[in-house]
């Protein structure tokens, strides 16, 4: 547009790249950044910067981190090892507050579609750990769909070998729900993975 | 929670500042974020300063602009003026393109239950406008929802008392759309409307 201003138009073309930011929904953001009073903005930028500069990836685990080992590693037993799909999976994971073993950040799924294999998340880095430490439990927690489980799989048939005890969040109705709106995979899971009460 | 990252933290929370972001989105922007390469995350942060710092109001119609009067007052004659509620209204109106008016962004709407009154938007401005120029047009575009159909009754009736012709955008079906599904309010005003073809 010939009238458009310049500084506004890089601003919104800056969160259009967020996910699932559109034009409208970056030019709303923008308005709003220009409301904002200009310490917030400036302290918004700062954190961009900072995130961006201190966060990086765990060693061990390849969680973000502010250290070379995040917190988590440092300070719990490899024992158990719960398997995710990405950083904020973690951070899920830490509200329940009664898992106290450490975790691994795959960084994706396997989805041949897209062209994913092994060789591109994490896999190698568990399999060290497992060959390096004394780990009993391998719990995988990635997304409980398609690429979710066969990632699962996948690296469940490559520890097994290994004699590591490997597991799976359980699946079923989600508590609080209604049986009447459980899809069928699900419902069907639930019935084969009954318990006795 | 005890292990979560500071600098990661406090980017979220600059992102929950936007409009319609809660800790999910946020937490979903940050982490894009992070996996920017660095170039985007600077360039992010210097747009979101720059912006900040470059846009003002345009002092005759109160549009964002760079410089003191914005392109459009600076290039057009103001004898029709287009009153919109925000900005970003502007940039709607001036996507159509037969428009060739100026503009005057009153940053907000009558809304007593917020406690805003006519000396809190931009109203005192247009009716300087109107006495200063040669203005032979006013067309009221704020919304069609009962505050803007409010402000613009109200700001009708001051300048009508002037000599001004003031005019209000057409109301009726959407283009493209069914009768089917519109509203009743929308259909009665239509058919009160109706033009012979």
């Amino acid at each position: 547009m010939k009238n458009s201003i310049e500084s506004m138009d890089r601003l919104v073309n800056s969160f259009t790249k967020l996910p699932a930011v559109g034009q409208k929904t970056a030019e709303r953001y923008a308005y709003a950044v220009i409301n904002m009073n200009e310490n917030d903005v400036k302290e918004f930028a700062n954190n961009l910067l900072q995130a961006k500069q201190n966060i990086k990836f765990c060693k061990i685990c390849g969680n973000w981190s502010e250290d070379d080992v995040c917190s988590i590693c440092a300070s719990r037993s490899s024992e158990t090892i719960c398997v995710v799909k990405e950083p904020k999976d973690v951070v899920v994971m830490e509200r329940v507050r009664n898992y106290n073993g450490t975790y691994h950040v795959l960084h994706g799924v396997l989805n041949p579609l897209q062209g994913k294999g092994p060789d591109d998340i994490r896999i190698k880095e568990l399999l060290e750990r497992v060959n390096n430490g004394n780990v009993k439990e391998i719990i995988m927690a990635t997304n409980s769909d398609v690429e979710g489980e066969a990632t699962s799989m996948y690296i469940a048939r490559l520890l097994k070998p290994l004699g590591i005890k490997v597991t799976r969040l359980a699946q079923g109705i989600s508590m609080g729900s209604d049986i009447e709106y459980a899809d069928e995979v699900t419902l069907s899971r639930a019935l084969q993975d009954r318990r006795e009460i």
